[in-house]
């Protein structure tokens, strides 16, 4: 079976993320976070956001995004996403353990898109002692069908959250992928996003993940509360490693405009030399197709490993790894299957 | 500042795990652990306990430690375990979150070993509502305070411990140490242990420790577990590679008989060359020193990072990459503190 | 503002129950659940269910219910239920805070029955390790909608839960009301159920609720999952006495028969007297009627507190305190509506 | 056997609760708290301290206190408070359920009341990652072996909690025996004390706390919070009526100084009739005696229900039922011991 474009977790490090393990790991370093890779990796992701944040490496997105959670919503309390978000469909209730019992309240909308009328008309449900009421928004960039966020889109969801008093969280599992579509980090503190989840696998590190927290209120005692989630690394330096690899070189962006450009070259070739329709507009590293179950069948068959998903399409997804030729193998097979 | 002793988390991976984590990195691999890395991995430690145990990888010690708790005890119930074990004292109150309030009852023993005496007066408390009852014992090994069990004191407590109906946790952060010090790992089954912490940092791995569940009842929905506790790696091949270079090196014996060597020749030279005494027998990496606070603060000023803990000792931790230069310059720094 | 029908909690204890209450406070009694009123009590539960269950007095339906939720599922799993089920919708999260993270699916069906082919595609999803796969089925008996389930249609839900190995939990806040409608008790046991939760307070006790355990396995060190839970009472004679009072003189199904005959002649009433429709079949002690939000307001306006459902309906109550002169006014004052 | 002097909570309700209750049951009213009783309750309580917070109506004591807990500790952080503290040894490790992991450090000092010097040690402790720093203090009035702070005594813990940015938890379920005893409510919020637990069974209620939350900034959401902690009365007045009863009569005071004065004559008893010694100074209403075990097991065949407690002597509580002939009975009984 061929992983290249099951998921962009599939793709090993990047050469660049794999240099920058290697570099981190000479002699003997302040163990926890202290020492002076995790620091320069910090800075990095700072400058990109330009923001002063504060700026912690965790092992994993679904622990990345349920600490964010439960720093914004209360047990007692719940958070409005999109129903397919990753939080509410791939992540096994995280939100709710990490936030002992925390309530996920799904909405509608395109591609993974909140609608904003949706998102009105759950801020505007009264507050009653036998509900979760609301206390946070939580947005994907790019989404998990992988449309990408216009600044005004988010600016129409965000803005009116923050007026109801609720917090923001940005799950970011491909904001490189975003980034390089041409949405601007820096709009994400400029919106007023309190957490962010900077993503770092999908991007071409190992499993490492930035907590990127804007509002300094959140940051009390975050190195305990981290701790206490086995989101500490002991040997930090091999989460920033080979982060500040990818992000000193640049590769972080080149890798996701590369995953992004095979993507189009995937989803132009499926438009010209299969009946099969796209699914979602291909706006970062994904295409999603409609496709009969036979076909899917017959793919992984042919040996291609992809998944359908909740909308009944079938996702394959393109990483920095992804080469020009497995791109037209898979149409080869895909134009195989008319 | 040197780095040196201040934690066996303070050296980098071993040549052989990095290696092993470069060899992984090629190609694409199946995502969530269902790779053949894992795979030849989680082989090497089943063949090192003999034993067909279910093997996973997670990212912490911490998180590896409440998990397995979480597996033997319920919120209302308790785990007994010495007072200075890493899950009481360092864990950041860790087996409670994960565990939704179960209790940690600390049982006190020399140099980290459980008193079975006081063990067995904690099994012999009846039953009452108004408190947790035990439901696990958790024993470490190579302990907080570097010694290790013999095997017939770790059946002094287990056996007791399970004619009573709990369930064993052995944490093996320090293990290879443990074995390299004599200690037959494959009577880690034999006696009974549940679930194990195998540990790979402290060994020369990155952050990856595994998880080994002897007791099949106990695997039910694990991967389910894990996901949600934020432990699952979506590029697992990066947790098991550096294990598997280890293992099948045999670095992470060597390494471990390296470090316990090294611990050996400091604890000799501060016999011989300084005044100070000796807290705990060095049976495993780590040498606790009494020291008057003034000596410490001076050794810290000379530029050797060093803890103090909570018996008032003060800790050097050996590793795989702790060398005998190290060793004499820190004796050199020592002696001179007369 | 009259709150004869805004909910069958409005109304205060049934004679029954006060005196039960006051026989059992004389003297002193055993504290945390051990003294006599509460073992007669119980005695009285198992004595209708004809099973040699496990019996718990606890102070509310939310904890109840959600304590039952826990028993059956692990955090990393979910319960099928209703999406119109109390768990889901009135209990603020109750079974996420409880049982530590636990999930909720909410499976359609008329008039808060679970539909039986909705169920067997839920228990037909294949466990993913990312998704948290089904433990618990949660039925409610009568239903939020206030249907009365067969012994034929639950066993057509029971068994296939059973079958995929699904633990079974029975919200019998209204079992009262399901009973006198035809629903033979002894069902329950033979069924299969595990927990049920059988009402009081809304049966005429004071805030109290039964914990009953059929399955022994799952009542290991239950006092200490209660007593950590809040939900033991001290003087536990005041949960039991009044439940007591109302099961010895049977007022229990008698105020229940009678809250059911008031519903139906509310519902006789509102079909020949009104334009409105009821919105469900009336078969245990409420009647929700689709009437437009204006006539809802006037209503209120007119001194009857009632509520608008989430399927858009507004509901009335009737309790054993109901009256038939309060029914004859409210028809009298839905007759004006018109 | 007699349970007299074995707790408390095997008194019934007072006959001004009783009748709190039996009038608080006629006609309709509204549910989950929204009624006149509770409102009316709750000033009798604002009233007594004097200020205007927050009060709530729940269950239990042990919930009333982890909850309360909860609101003033992350699970990443911890309490202090008395190692003999209720919360500490006698509610099966419900602040840790309810708190999600939160911490307990357990402080000496004698008959139950926290060295100063010790909580000052403990505030001085320094911030560190792997260790749950303390974020609450909890005080008991009166404490777990009777004794009763003076202001000064809590003056000199509080004040230095507060300057260490403590929150300030007091578990008052015996606040009613304290403040006949001469401790002056109005001291309670002038102190600075954050939440407060007012005790009602012991007092002579049903299974009635208040929760009283002075600290305006910790009732966000607080219904919510209660309801998914399951600990919503749907009939609150229930809860409210008893204690209505006791405070418009004054009964929670008589009965509190008639309990205080029958422990008083007890103490006195047995220091003139016995060769046992008192434990700890008696004032309010228990007596520990200093007893062989053999004698206590006497006792207890004799027909009367004690226990033997923590720092091993045995423990006899008055109630407002505690009679004068009951009183002089067991005098009698222990004097025969000798």
């Amino acid at each position: 079976m061929r992983y290249d474009f099951g998921s962009d977790n599939t793709a090993g490090m990047a050469p660049d993320a794999l240099n920058g393990l290697i570099a981190a790991n000479s002699g003997f370093a302040r163990a926890y976070g202290a020492d002076e890779i995790t620091a320069r990796a910090a800075d990095q992701i700072r400058q990109r956001l330009d923001a002063d944040a504060e700026v912690r490496f965790v092992f994993s997105g679904t622990a990345a995004n349920a600490i964010a959670v439960s720093m914004l919503a209360q047990p007692y309390e719940a958070v409005l996403t999109h129903h397919a978000a990753h939080i509410c469909t791939d992540e096994t209730g995280a939100p709710g353990f990490f936030g002992h019992g925390v309530g996920l309240i799904g909405l509608p909308g395109y591609s993974g898109k909140i609608d904003a009328v949706a998102l009105r008309a759950a801020l505007d449900e009264p507050v009653v002692g036998h509900r979760q009421p609301a206390a946070a928004l939580s947005v994907t960039q790019a989404t998990e069908y992988g449309a990408v966020y216009s600044e005004e889109e988010l600016r129409h969801l965000i803005e009116p959250a923050r007026q109801a008093g609720l917090g923001v969280h940005m799950d970011g599992a491909r904001l490189a992928n975003a980034a390089t579509a041409g949405f601007d980090l820096k709009d994400i503190p400029r919106l007023g996003v309190d957490v962010l989840v900077f993503g770092g696998a999908k991007a071409g590190a190992n499993c490492a993940e930035a907590l990127v927290i804007f509002n300094k209120s959140l940051t009390r005692r975050i190195d305990n509360r981290l701790k206490q989630a086995g989101q500490t690394a002991s040997k930090a330096r091999f989460l920033a490693g080979p982060m500040l690899g990818l992000l000193e070189s640049n590769a972080w962006e080149t890798g996701a405009a590369h995953a992004n450009l095979m993507a189009q070259r995937l989803a132009d070739g499926i438009e010209e030399r299969s009946a099969f329709v796209l699914a979602h507009p291909v706006e970062s590293n994904a295409v999603f197709v409609r496709m009969p179950d036979e076909a899917h069948q017959r793919l992984n068959a042919l040996g291609w490993a992809c998944y359908q998903f909740d909308d009944g399409s079938v996702r394959f997804v393109c990483s920095w790894a992804t080469t020009e030729g497995a791109v037209d193998e898979l149409l080869e097979a895909i134009a195989s299957l008319n």
